[in-house]
């Protein structure tokens, strides 16, 4: 469908979403996008020309479904895949493509440092419906024979412009990290965590010069306009231990990323901000509150937050916590961690396990916010529970393979998806029934609220 | 050792926890549980006079290391166990209770409602150093032949005192459940939820006559001030769903709860309150405060809550992000809930999965709250992740074989023990080493440092 829609804006000037929506047209893609979010089409629009929500939409992604990401939006999640020099192969990451997609991820970031990254991305693009995102120093270390101090500004554009050829959406860049913050580093428990931060970070040192994709973010910018790749401003500090947290390292880079964003608005390319990490419950509220001050309510992307150190094999679950946290403070998209994080590279099925934490995680942020119609599937939910609908359950349910194998691993049958009990209490136990047969007598109830009234009126 | 404990005390006219707290006398337990909690013993001595802590200590379940539940102890978590009656026997749910130990549940609770209950309550207080707690009218109606309106005060009385005497160390009761509720629930889109709960609602609407649990509590006060049993007053009309969650039903239990309370104080016989349930991210502090107010500050022990009512399979996770908020904002004890969750009865690895999320959810609280020293561990982890100690890794793990499993999926080899890198980026994306190897030279930071302020000087 989409297709249609690019092929006749090509002659237009400028073709980012947020040139339109400066320019008062509501485009395709926000007319798609507001009819998922169940949102007025201008109002889409407005906060698209505000900077307060994007639609990262690469103009050759032509298979794309548009999806928006902002405060107006539902809460989204990010599934991370790719290959490392240690696990890589085309299939692998095509078949973890495939689940982010089926579990319902709604932006999935190709992360590949390892095989040949051109070919994998392509067939991850082809099979996508949702937009990609990448983050290219991967690629350009790659092309610059993985020596940091070959890299040069024109390596650099030359690999995002491929990539932003190939149909990614949106590009992960280190920007703003700069010299000046190099001191504040050496006082930290775990130094610089993102990967593309301690790149960065290994080129100013060798060079004493500034980060490259600071000096040269007005062509980066320029690359972006052209094919709509909206930027995804990396947090090279992100804290990676709870001692980390919130220090002046995270927060001074967060400013320049504010700095940043007021930039890439001004030639209309879509931004968001990449945000913590690893930060204690208790800190999350304010983190989110700083983000929007210094960088003028883009949205905020923030991976987890774990909240605690100390669960690795499960850390799709303290990040969890944080994340649900995070998105009810504001947070516009919350990229998942899976039980993999700190121990190895994710397999298609940890990929699984990342999502629906995740897609509990934003769930519970739409609710929390008080989202019109966010509960309506939880109320569903309940009426089928009480109804003993079973096979409505799992369908409603959020992994709903997962809820049918785990009732059936005790009562297989087909005779059970009616039962008014479940292997859980038994047939005798179930207060469902228990309170069915109680409340299929209304009469007996208000004898009952008379009872009490008359005693009341006694003053017993 | 706590025979001898327990021995000398034998003539004493009361011997619960509390009683001796009002005495100003300093236990063996409280002791015990001082160091623990790395807290004074008069601290702990004061706080249990007051009802803030409890100490759950069945005089006759000697086998027990103490353990306290109260705002100024950690944040504890329980593990449920039990058969039912579709899954039962005595190996099965001792392997449970062994499973819980390991991964250190501060207490369990025995909830079987199938088989031989008396013999499987004595092989799990065996094999248990943690406190058993139970659910009587789960074994009060198996002993009326699961006819609810054969049960009478005689009979109830008699299981609570042949369970004291086998060495539960807390009962719950749905003694705040009043016939005057009963016009509340008809409002309700899942009615009662709990098991304990939907009895007492057949019963009293058979009988047309108060909870028996409440006519008959001062009696129950007098067997657990005899055992040291404490009370864990059962919130029987806590929200099954997200749509039912702080309503009238729930709020006005919790008032009764609140004068049970007192009434159990003046007896010596130590209180914590059970709470929800499902409730909705951003209602949950507000639920923590109310029972705070309204039960006169006892221990607040709540079953998660789950934050959403869809993710069937990962309540675990949906709970446990309910419950580290809910930690965070007062509440003592986390009772775990399992993926199994709504579909049927946890078996052993459940048990597990549902322990470490709420040890996770429990520690973020501890973090969140501030508590001195709460952060150490992490501390810990993030060093051993900083010089790629993984053998420390897996040890400061909450779960160390499935963080030593997982990484050594990729790669199992001794050698990578001690590898700069693992399967997630590969040697040469390591942030940590690149990191590393930058810190180790701070001449080169100072000398950035330098720079930077000179062109700060210059005005550039």
């Amino acid at each position: 469908m989409r297709s249609l829609w690019v092929e006749k804006r090509k002659d237009d000037p400028v073709k980012t979403q947020m040139y339109y929506a400066k320019q008062g047209i509501i485009t395709q893609e926000m007319e798609y996008v507001a009819k998922i979010e169940k949102l007025s089409p201008e109002l889409i629009r407005s906060e698209i020309a505000r900077g307060r929500l994007i639609i990262p939409a690469n103009v050759n992604h032509t298979t794309l479904e548009p999806m928006a990401i902002g405060i107006a939006a539902t809460c989204k999640i990010n599934a991370n895949i790719g290959s490392s020099a240690i696990a890589s192969d085309v299939q692998g990451e095509v078949e973890k493509m495939q689940v982010s997609q089926h579990y319902k991820a709604d932006t999935a970031m190709d992360l590949s440092t390892g095989g040949d990254l051109d070919e994998i991305r392509k067939a991850v693009i082809a099979s996508s419906k949702i937009p990609i995102g990448t983050v290219p120093i991967y690629q350009i270390l790659h092309d610059v024979g993985n020596k940091i101090e070959d890299l040069s500004i024109e390596v650099m554009l030359e690999v995002l412009e491929r990539q932003a050829k190939q149909g990614v959406s949106y590009f992960t860049i280190h920007a703003g990290f700069l010299l000046e913050t190099m001191p504040k580093i050496a006082k930290r428990k775990m130094g610089i965590v993102s990967r593309g931060g301690s790149l960065m970070a290994a080129w100013m040192m060798h060079y004493h010069r500034e980060n490259p994709f600071y000096t040269a973010y007005d062509e980066i910018l320029d690359i972006c306009a052209r094919y709509d790749v909206a930027l995804s401003l990396g947090d090279s500090l992100r804290p990676g231990c709870l001692a980390d947290a919130s220090d002046d390292a995270q927060l001074g880079e967060l400013k320049v990323l504010g700095e940043l964003t007021l930039r890439a608005w001004e030639k209309n390319v879509q931004v968001m901000i990449e945000g913590p990490g690893h930060v204690p419950l208790n800190q999350i509220e304010r983190n989110m509150k700083l983000q929007r001050e210094l960088c003028h309510e883009a949205p905020f992307y923030i991976l987890g937050p774990l909240v605690t150190d100390i669960a690795a094999g499960y850390d799709h679950i303290s990040s969890a916590i944080g994340a649900a946290v995070g998105g009810w403070h504001g947070a516009s998209m919350l990229c998942y961690v899976t039980p993999k994080e700190h121990l190895g590279l994710p397999n298609a099925n940890d990929v699984r396990e990342g999502i629906i934490a995740y897609k509990i995680a934003a769930h519970a942020a739409d609710i929390a916010r008080g989202r019109k119609g966010a509960r309506d599937i939880d109320d569903e939910m309940s009426d089928a529970r009480y109804r003993f609908d079973w096979n409505r359950q799992f369908e409603l349910a959020l992994d709903s393979e997962r809820a049918r194998e785990y009732h059936d691993e005790t009562l297989p049958q087909d005779v059970f998806k009616e039962a008014e009990f479940c292997s859980m209490c038994g047939p005798k136990f179930c207060s469902y029934k228990i309170t069915q047969s109680i409340m299929d007598n209304p009469e007996a109830i208000e004898q009952i609220a008379r009872e009490v009234k008359e005693r009341e009126a006694l003053g017993a």
